[in-house]
């Protein structure tokens, strides 16, 4: 088939069309369009465009754009990045419990950092939100000798973890769990889902990682809950806004790591898209169901 | 049996003997005596100490001031502590490749932290020393997707390594590994592997961990490659000499973490031994074999 890469030229999911047998032609040839931006710009389709290929993970601003029809097939990279983001989602947790941001900050200070290090081995994470990055996340967390609480819509269990629960009992898990890594989407049942309620019912020695959206935590509250030691300290690649502004509080505190956004890096984002792309042209072309369809209205 | 445990208390060790059926007495009264300082005011012992179980992992302390003799056992601490040493040493590796050092000493540094972010799926990781921190460290690796060389004396496989190689076969593995994890002794032999020559055959994404000792890394040729980008970058639980002078140029490189020798943290370090500690006294009580043992004269 002929599918367009727009905008611009990009090698690997060129490598991946062309690898699948496909030709890389001008928008207006073409079968299938890979649409590798943001809304802005989206450009207008004529009917022949049978499928378009988002490549970001959540598309609401391509809803809020009102760029989806229903005159064509759309999939997005929802999934496609998720194991990416669950070594990130490790690398904040470990990085926290073994007191990396100290480390980096204040030279050899062995005297505060070896009492205030912990490991993962016999730990609970609950990971809020358990789809496509919790089932990557559960067997890391499990080889570093943790146990996994999944929390999710359906309380359909995930693979490996040792309990799955549904969201209406998350009240629950707070006081069961050691840490806390948020992956759910945002919405307005997960909006200030980490407040002062529940801050107060975890831990002093417990870390919360977000890799989702930066409007899941009260970080008014999350603040209070880091200067006051209701907890020990958290790990964001999301805040709100993004970027915090330059006089968040946040950054003073020693307890706090923040990655700009990064878990899912923009340089990395078609060479990871590439063979769920290949594997698309392939299902497409057999008249097979594609991988990551989007319902038309879900939002997420 | 009766044992001394010296010097000092410690509640998870003598949980340890009394869960075991054994009782906490001096050390005037001792069938064995557990160790948990270095060599500095070890006591003389009585013919009537049977076994001395020290704390530490490595030794050679405890050779150089001649306190092992031949008129008991000896065990040491040696692959108590692995499973906790091989958890820093992903998180060394995962913070380097996902840029925590600069994230945490630069706020929101997208543009830079982005396009210099990588993955430890399909890469390479040569663990040289592999025994049994490599043991622990290998199936993490593992779940991360990265394929892992182990390099050791005698080429004897680690569990789940991809290839097993012998010492005497290390100049190879610089050129096929991505990334390096030191957990190597300190001998005559490992003293500066890491050098000009070995680092030049590495690459300029290559990030070396090392939670071994500090003089298997010839530190000048390190800050010239890490420098120069021969190398992505360092993360060091050790050093030589311990801690750096304050005026060490690593300090000021962006791409060097270094933790204050905390991978097996002096605060954890008798809850590690309590559960090895409780069955090496069922070992000696039944008459079997001990973990651990120490081979005199072997220094290591």
């Amino acid at each position: 088939m002929k599918i367009a890469i727009e905008p611009g030229r990009d090698e690997h999911l060129a490598e991946a069309v062309t690898s699948s047998g496909s030709a890389v032609v001008a928008l207006d040839e073409a079968d299938a369009l890979v649409w590798i931006g943001g809304p802005d710009g989206f450009p207008q389709l004529a009917d022949t465009v049978r499928w378009v290929a988002l490549a970001t993970a959540g598309i609401e601003k391509f809803v809020a754009a009102e760029v989806l029809d229903d005159r064509r097939l759309w999939t997005n990279a929802s999934g496609f990045y998720a194991a990416g983001v669950a070594e990130h989602a490790l690398t904040l947790l470990l990085a926290g419990l073994r007191q990396i941001n100290t480390a980096v900050l204040d030279h050899w200070a062995k005297e505060r950092i070896d009492p205030a290090v912990r490991t993962l081995r016999g730990a609970t994470v609950a990971i809020i939100g358990a789809g496509g990055i919790g089932r990557e996340l559960t067997p890391l967390l499990k080889a570093c000798g943790a146990r996994v609480i999944a929390v999710n819509r359906s309380g359909r269990a995930i693979p490996g973890a040792h309990q799955t629960l549904p969201t209406d009992r998350i009240d629950e898990v707070w006081a069961l769990t050691d840490h806390v890594v948020l992956a759910a989407p945002d919405t307005p049942e997960t909006h200030h889902l980490i407040n002062d309620e529940s801050l107060g019912k975890l831990h002093p020695h417990s870390w919360i990682v977000n890799i989702a959206r930066g409007p899941l935590i009260d970080q008014s509250a999350l603040h209070r809950a880091l200067l006051g030691g209701t907890i020990a300290g958290a790990a964001l690649d999301v805040t709100d806004p993004e970027p915090p502004s330059l006089d968040d509080p946040l950054w003073s505190l020693p307890n706090v790591i923040i990655t700009p956004h990064v878990a899912n890096p923009a340089s990395g984002l078609t060479r990871e898209m590439a063979p769920y792309l290949a594997e698309n042209i392939r299902r497409f072309e057999a008249g097979e169901e594609l991988l990551s369809v989007v319902a038309p209205g879900a939002g997420y």
